[in-house]
């Protein structure tokens, strides 16, 4: 049993306030990749690069327990290539190049040993292509995650709305959530987007935290406040690598355990903004993420007996 | 034992995006008042009125344990005025009229019987007069809290580093924290506010909830998610309000206890937005109140044993 996980695998240009990098491995289906696998293996990546990608992240990935046969190698293109600038806020960016590359015939094909998997993550892509891995599964796995962005809704909503009916649990951030819904209260957006087809919704809310959603029930996970944010990019793939990487790991998708998968997302996020690209969730041991969870749990821990 | 409030008791003119209201009763000591006098009494208000402030308001705040011998009431005159309108994220507003009537010449006397204070709530007001209530105190009180805004930063900033020196305790939201400190990141505004004078630094942030600093602690408390604010106004002075009663109810200035101090405070700013003015501060029931508090133990309650 397993998470297959959907994505890109792709490169990064990205300018923050704090500095500015060239080229550096990014893609949803990596930070998933190297978050989740901090908690479970194997964890069963669906993507596809040219022929730049480097050989030692592939290995790199490999020795994680990510199993890459679903990753589609064209010999003769080029990866999917992103640039962005992050304002000042670091909730906001600017989008300066966006190069598809092998991205644009992409055609994703669940391999046969994928087929048993429990978990499915279908990181942020094409609505399309995430519903073709569903429909290529013959068993339909316990629960179906989905990440999306403003992106999709505005170019491709009617493929999206068919994907939202098939899918358990929606990771969005709460400005998606007001451009899915049409509402400007959060709560309001969440009670609308119930009835979509998610059983649970996430709302991601950067440096204020997150919101999780299922029937009238409502969980509120907090960002750990950080003096630096250095770089945000890909901090919310870290937060669903973490979270499905925690429910793989346990095998449990109660509303009471995913609480704590979205601590456990928060924590790979925070440590996924503390440098360039997906450094830090190379880096960190199994120690660092005992002691940043129990950092979370300082963080909102009150006694109210006291009153 | 007791605590001392002082703010401004007035008329508000309010409008959102929800509805409009041309005279209601409002200030800061006002929103303070009803909301401490549920958790603890006496509360001893400092203020100043005109002849116009309703004789019922008063009489109400009285049978809730408020004395009001230190309000003094200007025959001639009439009571500050202050009228806004919301913007659709109720986070921000405009000012229409701000009409200082009795304000103009406000100088805070403090009643003998007020002597013996153990905590002084400064609600937001000019900080030369907050100062002067500090100084009129022969015994220090055990802790003194300052609310305060922008506007004073904009046009009294000497004067507010100057009481920022003698309190323990700074209430003031995220962008005041930024304006203040001339830090963006808020962890850096923090650090840097706490080398002006508090001990404490609670920074709100509305629907995101607020965070307390102490030395090189801090707590995230979550704000409740609601369908639809009504009506901010008095939110901040509520949850002071909140705060200080609940710590005069405990006698423990702890920081353990102003995490559960700031649980209370955010109860109340959550029942204040339900309704224009302090209406929902009168109806509350101590059940109502218990209610939400546990909705809050709730709300952020995860088992990180389940890693």
């Amino acid at each position: 049993m397993a998470i297959i996980t959907l994505g890109t695998m792709a490169f990064d240009a990205i300018e923050t306030p704090f500095g500015k990098i060239d080229k550096i491995v990014g893609g949803s289906a990596t930070y998933v990749a190297y978050a989740a696998s901090h908690l479970t293996n194997p964890v069963q990546q669906i993507s596809i690069v040219g022929n730049d990608f480097p050989e030692e992240e592939m290995n790199e990935l490999k020795s994680r327990g990510v199993d890459l046969s679903g990753v589609e190698v064209v010999p003769d293109q080029k990866s999917f290539f992103w640039s962005g600038k992050y304002h000042l806020d670091m909730n906001s960016r600017d989008t300066l190049v966006t190069d598809l590359n092998v991205l644009a015939n992409f055609n994703p094909k669940v391999p046969e040993q994928y087929q048993d998997a429990k978990y499915l993550m279908l990181g942020n892509l094409m609505p399309s292509l995430q519903l073709s891995v569903i429909e290529q599964l013959r068993t339909r796995p316990e629960l179906v995650v989905l990440d999306t962005m403003n992106f999709w809704m505005e170019t491709a909503m009617a493929d999206l709305k068919k994907v939202l009916q098939k899918v358990d649990v929606l990771l969005i951030n709460d400005s998606e959530a007001r451009q899915l819904s049409g509402e400007y209260s959060i709560v309001k957006s969440a009670k609308s987007i119930l009835k979509m087809g998610p059983r649970f919704l996430i709302i991601k809310k950067g440096e204020h935290g997150a919101l999780l959603f299922h029937q009238n029930e409502v969980f509120f996970a907090p960002a750990l406040p950080l003096e630096e944010v250095f770089d945000p990019t890909g901090a919310g793939d870290a937060f669903a690598g973490g979270f499905i990487g925690h429910i793989d790991h346990t095998k449990n998708i109660s509303f009471e355990n995913m609480k704590t998968a979205i601590i456990v997302g928060s924590a790979m996020a925070s440590f996924c903004v503390e440098a360039f690209g997906p450094q830090r969730l190379k880096e960190i041991s199994r120690k660092d993420i005992e002691l940043r969870l129990e950092e979370f749990v300082q963080l909102v821990n009150f006694d109210i007996s006291l009153v």
